[in-house]
């Protein structure tokens, strides 16, 4: 079985820059952030993606809502399969301060946008 | 007070196509889906965002887990502030399922790419 960084971690068997340690979850630095205070909230337990446990998924999203509470401006992301771009198979909430004119996308805001269906 | 749109909705008094009703949230499509499927998830609750209430958050991604259940790539993307992309200020989760080549931008894939730091 390959072994999971994130569970890894979580273990104290891989490095990590922690943010904050929950019961439940772990706050931590990504090894390629994108901007200054990305931050990735995992759950201790291992579960690949949100849709495979509900009930970690919310709790998880909990810690990163206490995490980010304020006015910040900030995305929280999370994808499931390579094709959404997970590439850790180990749950994990992106947060994302955003700022005016950061040159980040999104979505709704790449090549398809003029494909954006107008109602 | 401005009326929220997404308050109007739940009450019955917007229309909007619903996709799936909880006792604590609804699931809609979205007046601008950038990709079929795309969807929302919204408490029935208004809280403004994901960071000003952790509770109503959790259950919230309870109910987007549930929704996606299953296998199919997909990002789900919450949003506080205009800089973060956020127009309607009652939360959302976009759930944005995802394919090969499909065009769409996170922020990792950005024109900020070049600046990643390496490590």
């Amino acid at each position: 079985m390959t072994p999971c960084v994130f569970c890894e971690i979580v273990a104290g068997q891989a490095p990590a820059t922690v943010v904050q340690e929950w019961d439940d979850a772990l706050a931590i630095v990504p090894l390629g952030p994108v901007v200054d205070g990305h931050t990735l909230v995992i759950p201790k337990q291992h579960v690949a993606d949100f849709g495979e446990n509900p009930e970690v998924s919310a709790a998880t999203m909990r810690r990163a809502a206490e995490l980010a509470a304020g006015e910040q401006p900030m995305n929280v992301i999370t994808s499931r399969g390579r094709e959404a771009t997970q590439s850790v198979f180990h749950l994990h909430l992106h947060l994302l301060p955003r700022a005016e004119n950061d040159g980040l996308a999104l979505p709704w805001y790449s090549g398809r946008q003029g494909k954006r269906r107008q109602h």
